[in-house]
């Protein structure tokens, strides 16, 4: 299925309001946005996935305890950027305020809230910035209002990220979108980064939770920028259910259909997050197919996008498909390797380098043009079963190290 | 125990001949040497320990069927750098040629000759140069000629890595030297690199293996550079008993004497690869201690050393302490992240950077001083037992990049 995109990100879907300031969190002379809030018309069903690292940022603990108390309905998110508030003393208690203020402004309970925090670990987070900035944020709160929001969650990614699709369920439209933030620190084991989907699609907490994980597994699980795994790792998904289809309580064609709209939009943010990983100049999308189970098929994918030499030769347009074939022999999986096929390709074209675990003959040249474009693609084939899985990386730059050589400063 | 050193890396024991010359695998306008011979005067009781890569180099299989066909036993070593001899139909072919152009020149069984190669996979081994290499390899045998091989098999190793030591077994001096090669793809599940010592202590087949395997858990395979995992690493431990001690066939005093003679050549010759990794600038070395286990530890201390945004910082001296703590927090083991205390040192001081796994206040400008040395130590402190092991590694610097945008070419 390919459903229909739209512009409007978090507020595509009907019956969600968002925006975004500048609050002063880090002296910043651009003054860019540096904290957001989303809002819903209606309470939602929310389901969330987080960090699997033990060091969880405060905001990610608030937000599970928040979602356990209320039962999976939430109504806001407030989420600021350039600081984690992680491995700090306070933390709980800034991330608790922080749901507090936003409750208050709008008469809801602070469990009724989302908190994320993002940006450097260890630092303690001004909260009087924040406070000033409800107001603000309660003021500019707007059914256009997704992009200030979008911005406002950025740290070192150098574009937006949103994404948003139209769908079809029980005769009614229904719409969803999402916004993310990267770009470093991307290993997910869950999601990395911070994402927020929205949709008017009504759908039970238990089969919005169902999906979300489902559908993590196979798109934020597969991104990988540089193999860490971050503290405040948050995916949320709310659905207000304004379009007023009957509400999706079990599996069925109608759950099969949210599910393909939720792949769309979070696999296109995953794409757009490895595209603008830090220093990125090249998307890297690896195809394994041919696996025997689909986590095979994950593992090996996710290898070569992870390999930090690979990372190095696609930079330097080398078609090193020892490499390649290196990072798949050391994935923890069992296949057979003098099965393997691997071939690269992107719009210039495409060639096998790799056939049966071995080097196959193939022109330097056409090899060079296949790999001085900005979006090349690894096809690996396992040649032992049906299942099939894509992972998403970014090459390895000077700029990679230029960013995180002194990020803090 | 910290045993005398000596110069003379694999002939620093008694009884072992080295030698090292240019032939030719790669064009190579400086002619540096690429193929090395090493034979010991008499028959060796021989350990190894190989990658754990689905993808094997050839040299790595026909020396594990050489050493089971002769039960342990090897007299020679042939080695070559610039081709790995991976992924090549004819890989194995080849490797065995090796052996058979050593053994003949020796008088000695092809299977009691070890072959290993190190450098690009994929590429056909032109086996002409080696050919014409080993008569003039064998008149170059040397009791002196360790300098020769150890140069011969670098790959993007800036400097020569020999080690070795003196010590006493049932009244006998004995003595232990070893070489290396890193610099890349080094992320050991065994050793990574090539490796080669030798000994003149006697000691028996599986009491050899038992101490190689046991001290490379805690040396070679707690060594990261890049996170790649090698299809060639090979370490092999010779022994040819010239010490004339009694060979050395159970645990004991004397056993325990061996290994720790063991563990300095090898946590030293770990050291110097680390120091010498691809780009670096700084070695660091991460200590954790107060572990509940010894696996535990050691999961601790790689799963930092491998962090490529922690590697970052370190390049750029910045006491981002917060990234160390979250490459603990995905370490995947159990202990209580609340617990754990991180400080950073060098020969300029040492501070606590974390206590409890939350952040302390220091200063930045004391930070900066220690971290500006070239030689930085991360100690953790998981409070909950006594075991400890230490990782080494280096930062990331744009010269990886640079060396692994293009290292084909």
């Amino acid at each position: 299925m390919d459903f229909k995109t739209l512009e409007g990100g978090v507020c595509a879907a009907k019956g969600f309001k968002a925006s975004g300031v500048y609050c002063g969190i880090k002296e910043n002379p651009t003054k860019k946005n540096d904290i957001a809030m989303l809002v819903a018309d209606v309470m939602c069903n929310t389901a969330g996935v987080y960090t699997q690292n033990k060091v969880k940022g405060a905001p990610v603990i608030v937000t599970k305890k928040n979602l356990e108390k209320s039962g999976g309905k939430a109504k806001a998110v407030i989420v600021n950027s350039k600081n984690a508030n992680t491995c700090n003393a306070d933390g709980e208690e800034k991330a608790n305020e922080m749901c507090r203020l936003t409750a208050d402004a709008l008469g809801i309970k602070p469990e009724e809230v989302i908190v994320a925090s993002t940006g450097v670990i260890g630092q303690v987070l001004p909260i009087e910035p924040i406070k000033a900035a409800v107001p603000q944020l309660m003021e500019k709160l707007s059914y256009t209002g997704n992009l200030e929001a979008a911005t406002a969650i950025m740290t070192t990614d150098t574009v937006k990220k949103e994404y948003a699709v139209e769908f079809e369920i029980g005769g009614k439209v229904c719409r969803m979108g999402g916004m993310a933030k990267g770009s470093g620190m991307i290993h997910p084991n869950m999601a990395t980064t911070l994402n927020f989907i929205t949709t008017d699609c009504a759908v039970s907490v238990p089969m919005l939770q169902k999906a979300l994980s489902e559908i993590v597994k196979i798109t934020y699980n597969c991104l990988s920028v540089d193999g860490d795994q971050s503290t405040n790792d948050t995916c949320m998904l709310m659905s207000d259910g304004l379009a007023e289809n009957p509400e999706i309580t079990a599996e069925g064609a109608e759950f099969d259909t949210f599910k393909a709209a939720l792949y769309q939009v979070m696999a296109n943010l995953t794409r757009m997050l490895a595209k603008d990983g830090e220093g990125a100049t090249k998307l890297l999308t690896c195809v394994c197919s041919g696996a025997p189970d689909l986590d095979t098929a994950i593992i090996v994918a996710k290898s070569v996008i992870r390999s930090p030499l690979f990372k190095c030769a696609m930079f330097g347009s080398d078609a090193n498909w020892g490499r390649i074939l290196c990072a798949i022999g050391y994935a923890e999986a069992d296949f057979d390797i003098n099965k393997v096929d691997v071939s690269l390709a992107s719009k210039a074209g495409k060639i096998n380098v790799c056939a049966n675990g071995a080097g196959v003959d193939f022109s330097e040249d056409e090899a060079k043009k296949i790999l001085t474009e900005d979006e090349i693609d690894i096809y690996i084939d396992l040649k032992l079963g049906n299942e099939k899985a894509t992972a998403w990386g970014c090459d390895l730059t000077y700029d990679y190290v230029k960013i995180n050589g002194d990020y803090r400063s």
